[in-house]
């Protein structure tokens, strides 16, 4: 098994092509073993901690659920924030302190450039689990998986990202994780919420093919891959131009008819309302199957940084 | 082993009584394998969530315990009303999200139905741990097995339950529950927290003899078993009522001295001050027992519901 | 393996001084094994219970470290304010519910006693994790081993106390534990901060010799081993005097350059800024390593209470 050149995860852009393989490979296999019932001892004596200095369930289940299938166990904190930080503990010194107890640190922090200031302050791998508007790399990971997965490759697959492209760092990274492969975009947005110019000039210098649109018809049409995010009201100045909007981000049963065949539906999770529930016995929606795709892609990550894979 | 009818643990009167047999029959079975420190792997590499909603040490540390002594692990939400919940996601969806890391989901909510709504949602196992004012069925289990353990049966018993008997969801499930047994009740309450007539009705069509008094010492006489509720100051509308009441319901050792010989007393914890601390070096002071067997009847439940046993 | 004379940690001066070797010998043997990455099934079938009503990452992290890492397994209170406690359960009463759950129990509380109050209501072993204003025996034990880890031997040293050590119950507990040894001590503090005269009376009845000043650097010159603690703004009558001495407490770089030659430094943690971050790259800068060594000490203890070791 190919090693990762970091032992950290901090970005979705710092792997290869052939890093991506491994981790997708060894995803793959790990999520082989648990349909089996086959029980792995690939991380026995090795301890996770998860620090969250803001709530997330998924997140944190997840990569708790990946380690003890694979045989390690978790020292878990839900809720950083209530903790030494509040005692006025420098971030530095709380991984110092983590670092004597856990071999290995998964860490949610409402700044950017936490994960990476962590992984400055000790030899443990990190594992950037979201630092605010910045990276979610593992996120990003388990996406892919998800197309790889359900539309057997990549390449040559129209992808469609919908939504708040401004904000969301999902489909920041989702984007630049895809250019690795032979994709086309299209971004659909409203005007206020486009996908964010140093994103598209990153695409455009590997000679990746982006549409964008107001229309989320037109990406449907067209798709491999409708990948959608939440518009929230808050992100408008004018409320008028949002309820003008907000409709047309709302992914409808007759939507999905209506599109492209084969299309698959994926969503980040929690969703609100922005894909309707009818939605969910298509065979396409593949936002449930995506969610649980994070527990084998962090298995995977968890086994390369730890070196046990 | 039968296999319980259902893989979910939803009502306390979801159970026939060849079910009921089967449960207490394996938590006795693995009871004895705790005390002799015998090690169980029953659950190797299953993953619990626990989902608490409300807080709860009690029900929640019971569960977990539970499980990582039959040999599998745990993942925890304590508080999940500050996670995904906040941000809008519905209860629908955490459960399809949290079915793609555990294999068995232990829910406490504060609504009724919300256990049956995510039992609707997943094919995993839902456990009930209390859903609002509506039922706490493994609570009712362990009542039943510390019956049986302390009386060696429950036909012929006469059971009075005492205090609150209108909000109390404990008692609604544990009467039921045990009409599936010969027994007499004693239903000791104020006039403004009577058994509701629903339960008695219930009772009445299976031939269950009651009597209703407002004098705990009425129950006491002549009972094998009283099992003590809490009574709240803000359940009365006229505060005089109240204070005329309130020492009726509060267990002295005095009067547990003056009940019949071999009364046992129970309670579902936590307790404020309607057992006298006195009580507790009575030998038929039964709920810290009471509360213990809530360990050994909750792994008889995970096991059976996942199929191990 | 001696056995410990109590079940229970309460205090750091219950033991004698046969029963400190033995912890220390223990956790270093603990200490050799992690880091051959041999696997401890010391604890295996056993589960802890930590119970933290107030918050503390550090020490509940690291007892649930301990106990995995000893193949043992952990049902954790994180917050144990906001759950039975709320509802008006006395801490007794938790203990006697949690007993039927754990096999041995971890409790902060924010109340002097607690730990012996639960101590009084349980069989289990009971492990002190911090009572208010009263002791903390376990970070005791791992100063101690820190300082004989880093030191060779306790005997002959001089070790200065600086900072808030009217307040501290970590130096109280520490300067108690030392007298054991052949120790002088420089206690380094505001006159407003001082050592408890009672502390002071302890010793001398041991024949320990006290030095007592305000400068630090008087400290420093002449020690083997400094351990700070934070002054803080709010401990002070007047304002000026809180300016005054402030900067005397933070340890510098070029302090510790000019101190004694081959001078450790400790700290409790967290440190807000009462050790210059620059101070962190001396080789004799002990606090990071001091906290990690809270996990040998702590698996040491657990398996000494429960009669594994």
């Amino acid at each position: 098994m190919p090693r990762l050149a970091s032992k950290d995860v901090l970005r979705a852009d710092q792997f290869t092509k052939d890093e991506i393989a491994t981790v997708m490979e060894l995803a793959r296999e790990y999520e082989k073993a648990l349909k089996e019932g086959r029980e792995l001892n690939v991380m026995t004596g090795l301890v996770l901690s998860t620090l969250f200095y803001e709530p997330s369930t998924r997140t944190r289940l997840s990569f708790e659920t990946a380690m003890l299938r694979l045989g390690g166990q978790v020292i878990s904190v839900a809720e950083a924030k209530s903790s030494s930080a509040s005692k006025g503990e420098s971030l530095h010194d709380t991984i110092k302190t983590v670092e004597g107890y856990a071999d290995v640190i998964v860490i949610r922090h409402p700044q950017i450039g936490a994960a990476q200031e962590a992984a400055q302050a000790t030899d443990r791998p990190i594992l950037n689990a979201g630092d605010g508007a910045g990276q979610h790399p593992t996120q990003s990971l388990l996406d892919l998986y998800t197309i790889l997965k359900e539309k057997g490759t990549a390449d040559g697959l129209t992808i469609t990202l919908a939504g708040d492209l401004k904000n969301g760092r999902t489909v920041h990274s989702l984007a630049l994780l895809l250019a690795n492969f032979s994709v086309r975009f299209v971004f659909a947005a409203p005007r206020a919420l486009r996908m964010p110019q140093e994103i598209l000039d990153q695409l455009r210098n590997k000679a990746i093919a982006v549409q964008e649109t107001e229309d989320l018809g037109e990406g449907l049409a067209q798709s491999d891959v409708c990948y959608m995010t939440r518009i929230q009201r808050e992100r408008f100045d004018d409320p008028a131009e949002y309820d003008r909007l907000k409709d047309l981000y709302v992914l409808t049963r007759e939507q999905v008819e209506a599109a492209k065949d084969g299309i698959i539906i994926m969503h980040p999770l929690p969703r609100v309302n922005e894909i309707a529930t009818d939605v969910d016995t298509y065979p396409g929606a593949a936002y449930f199957r995506q969610s649980a795709n994070g527990v084998p892609v962090r298995m995977a990550l968890l086994a390369l940084v730890t070196g046990r894979a």
